[in-house]
């Protein structure tokens, strides 16, 4: 590296070096390892490797960068730019010539290991590098006096030009590889799957040519009631497409215990059940690639997640198993798998990554969840919660991860509450009570508008006030125990004790009448004695998993709470911790990750480091069997008072006051199992 | 090693060793990489682990081996011995314990790395380290506290209780371990395929408990005309079936090109091949099934081996680019493909190993026939010809190894011969003629006599006489060289230049009588002039090829040749001589493999080495084409006479005196194509 060599300084790396006078910005770029992409290797034709050289003097770096640094435009970057256009001021890094001193940007488009925006801020970063890429090659002509495969010849031409060793053919792919050499003159494209360590890549299409077209993948997270789906350009990294369908198992059971009992009671009924979420995703396979407007065969690869029950019925396995101690996994680790033997309708030989289940309550989707909240990357001490009829609750940080899973109920999907329904137009989904007048006001979903502004009525006339969805009923509940119309025992005060006639007698309980909608056909929403008791049984069994965690760790407290799950991204954290459902912390320190078991699949799907990652990980979590702890018990009857019986929550004292009342003297019948632990 | 501690010498290995009072001889055996079987791990379960130990002074060893020397037989020995029975003196490696100075006699039915008998003397052992093999392990019992999956813990227990690392399931195994851990009280023998280095071993099947049945393979010889398959007992390496079943490609075209026209004319037609030699292979499969009388399930694995047409259309490849120049091959390397992918219905996951092709005219059954002859091993210069439509031809010793292809055509085969049949009961096999009275004698097949001996009549009266197959029709024309009645040129005499009435004109020709069955309704079978023409081209093509390679090689003879192919065993070394079918060479030195190509396919099934053997061997293969060799040509006029017009046979000249006519001046219409090179 002569010292009168020009110099080229690549930004934003940063990355610095001396090359002889007209070699190619790329092969500049490969020396030093700087991250440009290029599928084509240097040809000139895919131009994934544009660049952005800048002019003038730059002290920082010590160079003065020149227009005449580079070499002038060539005809392949002039034909390049007529036909396809390029950005003012870029060129293509394999044409231009380094001739003198420049510094080169490379825009992020440029990066093969470019980031993947995501919505929320505060979550990690996902780095562009799939298991499948293209790579254009040129293949050796055949010589019968040297005579050797197609398939191995166009090996050799991935050894040499990509660096690609021990590299296989599907056997599709050779079938489809003699037509396609002769059509593209012995220039071909492959999408190679690049392997895991231990097998070997493989190439699993070959395109004549340059294949100017996108190849893509697909995160699903597959849950026992919705089974949602993002398609992702595997280049680009970019959601493309996103659908969710039904989960049809429903029809076999509305939880997972149910449809294990399903499998348990009717021979056969495992296969019925695989059979019917195999279909599902075939068909949320037909309607994603529709809305993406692409051919389902261009779909790659898809990775997918699942809680334990899900993922053995999926891979036909009997999940009988998980509905007994010890809650035997047959498999625990990821797989890779074909489509074809989940019977998925993608690319013939598009492959299947699960990810790994860390046990018998807590699946590949809290694996998907760890994945993408990072708890084994933390300084902080954090607890996420994945909620659900099951919630999956992990705590850790870098040092030490523990997992568990806790049976909270449907209760917190609306499911079991008297006006309860699922989160759809029509539902109530945000409630305010009044502390001294006792007079709520309501959100429902599909209205911006609370329900004591003007034009409410209108703007909910064609929905109509249905019911209360999940985050609807934790908010009433935490609304009113703020209001003092429930008592920290969790029950409702008599209109005497409240003040407010909305507390009315229901049988030999209270209710709380959050809205009349009978003079317009519609129904009474009340928050009954029965709501309440099935809200505690979920957040007392929610917090005792938690709780159980934080003895295991020995810890008093955690800094921050991630709630999770699509239910989880509209908890308020206040309302949430006025129930108890979550130990006290700092109300900024608990954020909403949404549905980061979806995100963590879009994570595995992009980045083929991500599943050698969370395959570590989860080997590293600590599981604790809640089914069977003796003081899972202890912390779930604690944990039923509202907040909680014992536990102080001084973040939350700070905020909000609590009326200490109790109804419990002249209360009706609601509060009898109260009276039998209070005594 | 305590120099006071007990002495075992185990035979026939002679590995010696001490070991501590109480040591299971199995133990020892193990410590010391003596050859001593076991499925069971030592557990007393599979009785693989006999032992005979031997007593007495022996002074070569400088032990004396007393009946004390081996712990008492003990319950789990006595109690195999009632039930299965077991030969006297031989006790249960994993029980007995060495308590002196013992010699320990391995049988051979306990060395896991047995030898196959094979029924010729001079070839190769097959040493029986199969691909897939049964191993039996106590799996942990799930425990919540430490979750991890059945697959996980039988993973562990392969590890642990075989040294098997990195072992995966293929999905269907794990949808049958969670029962049959169940049922085996967590004791399961599974089938594992070992991997080839490149892939993991991965576990193909679970059976409770310690399965006592048998696993198998197939070796599977594809050929244009026929397909044959033996089915092998894989913990045995016997051969417990054979089969054949003919080629229905046949319809499309009697030979390899009429059929790569067919694919090349008929879109479509590539494919109607793949599924009719698929259809045929699965008929093939049930048909050994039934005479195994086993289920066609319990075949694992099947070897496959074919010539390159075949390949192709075996695997779904159009074999159009091997109708031409360059005679490029879509894939040359060997293959582990699942059955599923080409159709066949043997065990679910059951795997098939194709051989590696040599080039785009001699293909895996080339290369078979290489890894059963061996020539890359031998000390002498091996002529090794697999004489069929096409023959392959390798010449090499340990040194060098060539291999090319002649297009011999179907003469050999009994087709294009005017009398000419497939080799079946009622063909001519064996032919002398009389140099004295030119009188023939010949038998038939399915029939031990002479036609002249007494009795030859009544027994061939239900096959009849019916024609002449290869070996016969090559027998015929060489007597007729030896006798007389064929001059060097190949033309047929007159009855009044040989001397015998059966040499009577046939058109402008003429032809030899045989045989006249027409007094018993029979045909006449006659050697015509265009039969010898037709012989003559074959073996002309073959003798080409063989010195092509000598050309290439730099030498004028070789020190042994081995016939190979079906056909190749029923030709007589003499006879083949006498016709210049192969190059001059002691005529002990010329002997018949027989079905090389199958034997080949059996080796890489019973031995997994020996794949990498071949695909090492077919790597280093010089490939001659003889399509394109201008000295082909030349040897291939040259090679018109009979036996040559110019190279000398020295040893066949001092075993056959040939006499030198020339029937040319008077001779018909035959001579002409003779004449013009002549002149």
């Amino acid at each position: 590296m002569a010292e009168t060599e020009p110099l080229v300084i690549f930004m934003p790396s940063g990355k610095r070096g001396r090359f002889p006078p007209g070699t190619p910005v790329l092969t500049a770029a490969r020396k030093l390892g700087v991250d440009l992409d290029s599928v084509c290797g240097g040809r000139g034709i895919c131009s994934k490797c544009q660049v952005q050289p800048s002019f003038g003097e730059f002290s920082k770096h010590g160079v003065t960068s020149r227009p005449e640094a580079l070499s002038d435009w060539n005809a392949v970057e002039e034909r390049y730019k007529s036909k396809r256009g390029m950005i003012d001021g870029r060129r293509l890094g394999c044409q231009a010539q380094i001739m003198g001193d420049v510094v080169i940007d490379v825009p992020a488009e440029s990066q093969v290991h470019k980031q993947v925006v995501r919505k929320r801020a505060e979550a990690r970063e996902i780095v562009l590098d799939p298991c499948i890429r293209l790579y254009y090659v040129e293949v050796e002509e055949p010589d019968m006096h040297h005579p050797s495969g197609d398939l191995e010849r166009l090996e050799k031409a991935l050894a040499e030009q990509w660096d690609l060793a021990h590299v296989e053919g599907d056997l599709r792919t050779l079938q489809m590889l003699q037509p396609a050499l002769r059509k593209g003159d012995w220039k071909v494209t492959c999408a190679v799957h690049v392997g895991n360590g231990l097998t070997p890549a493989r190439i699993m299409h070959v395109w004549p040519g340059f294949h100017e077209g996108r190849i893509y993948g697909m995160a699903v997270d597959l849950g026992s009631t919705t089974i949602a789906a993002h398609l992702c350009d595997l280049q680009s990294g970019e959601v493309v497409a996103s659908a969710g369908i039904m989960n049809p198992q429903i029809r076999f059971g509305e939880d997972l215990m149910s449809r294990v009992s399903y499998a348990m009671m009717n021979p056969g009924g495992a296969s019925e059940m695989t059979v019917a979420v195999r279909e599902a995703l075939n068909a949320l396979v037909g309607q994603i690639a529709a809305e993406a407007q692409i051919a389902p065969e261009l779909i790659f690869e898809a990775v997918l997640v699942a809680n334990p029950v899900m993922h053995h019925l999926v891979l036909g396995i009997d999940p009988v198993e998980l509905g007994q101690a010890p809650f035997a996994l047959a498999t625990s680790d990821a797989m890779t798998l074909w489509a074809a033997e989940l019977d998925l309708r993608l690319h013939p030989d598009a492959r299947v990554y699960v990810l790994p289940c860390i046990a018998g309550h807590v699946g590949a989707d809290a694996a998907a969840v760890a994945l993408s909240e990072a708890p084994h990357k933390s300084d902080d001490l954090m607890l996420v919660v994945d909620v659900g009829t099951n919630a999956e609750i992990l705590l850790g940080n870098r040092h030490q991860v523990l997992a568990c899973s806790s049976p909270t109920g449907p209760a917190f999907e609306g499911a079991q509450i008297s006006s309860g329904q699922r989160a759809a137009p029509g539902a109530i989904e945000r409630v305010e009570i009044d502390p001294a007048t006792k007079e709520p006001r309501f959100r429902v979903i599909g209205c911006e508008l609370w329900s004591d502004q003007p034009g409410f009525a209108e703007a909910t006339a064609a929905t109509g006030i249905t019911g209360i969805c999940g985050s609807g009923i934790i908010e009433a509940i935490a609304e009113m125990r703020m209001a003092g119309l429930l008592d920290p025992g969790g029950l409702i005060g008599s209109a005497e004790q409240t003040g407010t006639w909305r507390c009315m007698p229901e049988g030999r309980t209270h209710a709380y009448l959050l809205h009349d909608g009978s003079a317009q056909g519609g129904p009474r929403i009340m928050v009954t004695q029965g709501d309440v008791r099935a809200i505690q049984l979920g957040k007392s069994a929610l917090y005792a998993g938690a709780r159980l965690l934080m003895d295991q760790m020995g810890v008093d407290s955690v800094d921050r709470v991630v709630l999770a799950g699509a239910f989880g991204a509209h908890i308020s954290p206040k309302h949430a911790m006025v129930l108890g459902m979550i130990p006290d912390c700092p109300l900024d320190k608990v954020t909403s990750a949404g549905n980061a078991a979806g995100t963590g699949a879009r994570i595995a799907l992009l980045n083929s480091a991500a599943r050698r990652e969370i395959e570590t990980v989860v080997r590293r979590i600590q599981k604790v069997e809640t089914a069977v702890e003796p003081r899972f018990q202890e912390h779930f009857v604690a944990a039923n008072h509202i907040p909680h019986a014992s536990a102080p929550y001084p973040n939350l004292a700070a905020v909000v006051r609590l009326p200490e009342t109790s109804f419990n003297a002249s209360g009706g019948d609601g509060g009898r199992r109260k009276r039998r632990r209070a005594s």
